[in-house]
């Protein structure tokens, strides 16, 4: 299969970058790195980014930010960043995506487990987890030609610990396991769901 | 207690003014109908909205609106138009009502059951009303002086037969079943809560 990962040298793209390159064309993806540039901030980008591959099987997106912030201080332009980058910048991949995916194809988004399991400072990363996990139910009952669309949803990883303080109580989770959803989602036959490692 | 009612006119928001106006001094607000006019999309006009009011006790929005179209020609501003209105419009409610609403006060925002049960079309709805629904857990647990926040979440409602097409195998929701659900997060003493009517 030929598939792109954005985010491919990110904490988690780059144990899935490792684990799919051998036995796939990997196209690696990200603002700054890899084979291709894209900057997901921006629809023209990602509408160039498409022109420049051309047909895809799969695609993995493994990128993306959000505010991360206290809410009693919060305002309007910190929490669109998040919407902007890491909700827009991933719905703008399947909306424009689609329309360069082959048939039976899929696409794999990355929400988090913020959506239903806040920590403080964490409100507009758990408001775009939740539109992400939402988003992958809607989306897979309208695309066309078999193609599917999930979402990751994982903990904290093991190899972030400078956000383990933020995260109190929580257990890391190890990389394997998160691979493997990435795996599950991409190699495997489900749709509209939202795969949770935590 | 002083009980600020955004969308007071709409199809849900005049039964629950009906529900607490004789026992509650309620404040109708609305785009252009009510006692108070706010543009939600507007942070600017939000903040003039409070300032004129001044302090409350609790806000119910029913409110927002969101892009209804097919996935397969859904472009960035068409979803960027559901994140403006329903999405931002509530969450600025509250960012920015936070500093005016009274100790043990409460916020209810809108959010519904397309978020876990999508229709065709309905992707930009889906995704507004998941967000909306992880953002009232997340913001409950950082809102100061026992102020409280769930999201009320309903099926079709039974005044609105335009929508049941559009809705196949959906049971319309009871309005006074909806009215209870406002009511149980005001009245009560829930927080971080998505009431389902459903």
């Amino acid at each position: 299969m030929k598939i792109i990962i954005v985010g491919a040298t990110g904490t988690v793209g780059k144990h899935i970058t490792a684990a799919l390159k051998n036995d796939h064309e990997v196209i690696k993806a990200g603002s700054k790195s890899g084979d291709v540039q894209v900057d997901i901030t921006s629809p023209e980008s990602i509408e160039n980014f498409f022109e420049q591959i051309g047909n895809f099987d799969a695609l993995i997106s493994a990128t993306g930010n959000a505010h991360f912030g206290p809410l009693a201080t919060m305002k309007d332009a910190d929490f669109r960043s998040g919407l902007n980058s890491k909700l827009m910048g991933q719905v703008n991949l399947v909306l424009i995506g689609q329309h360069f995916i082959n048939p039976k194809g899929s696409f794999t988004l990355t929400s988090g487990i913020l959506s239903e399991d806040p920590i403080v400072l964490g409100a507009n990363l758990s408001t775009v987890n939740g539109a992400i996990n939402s988003f992958v139910k809607a989306a897979a009952i309208e695309l066309d030609n078999g193609v599917r669309i999930n979402a990751v949803s994982p903990g904290v990883f093991e190899e972030s610990p400078d956000y383990f303080p933020f995260f109190p109580g929580h257990i890391p989770v190890k990389m394997d396991r998160v691979t493997q959803a990435y795996l599950k989602s991409v190699l495997g036959a489900l749709t509209g769901e939202v795969i949770k490692v935590f």
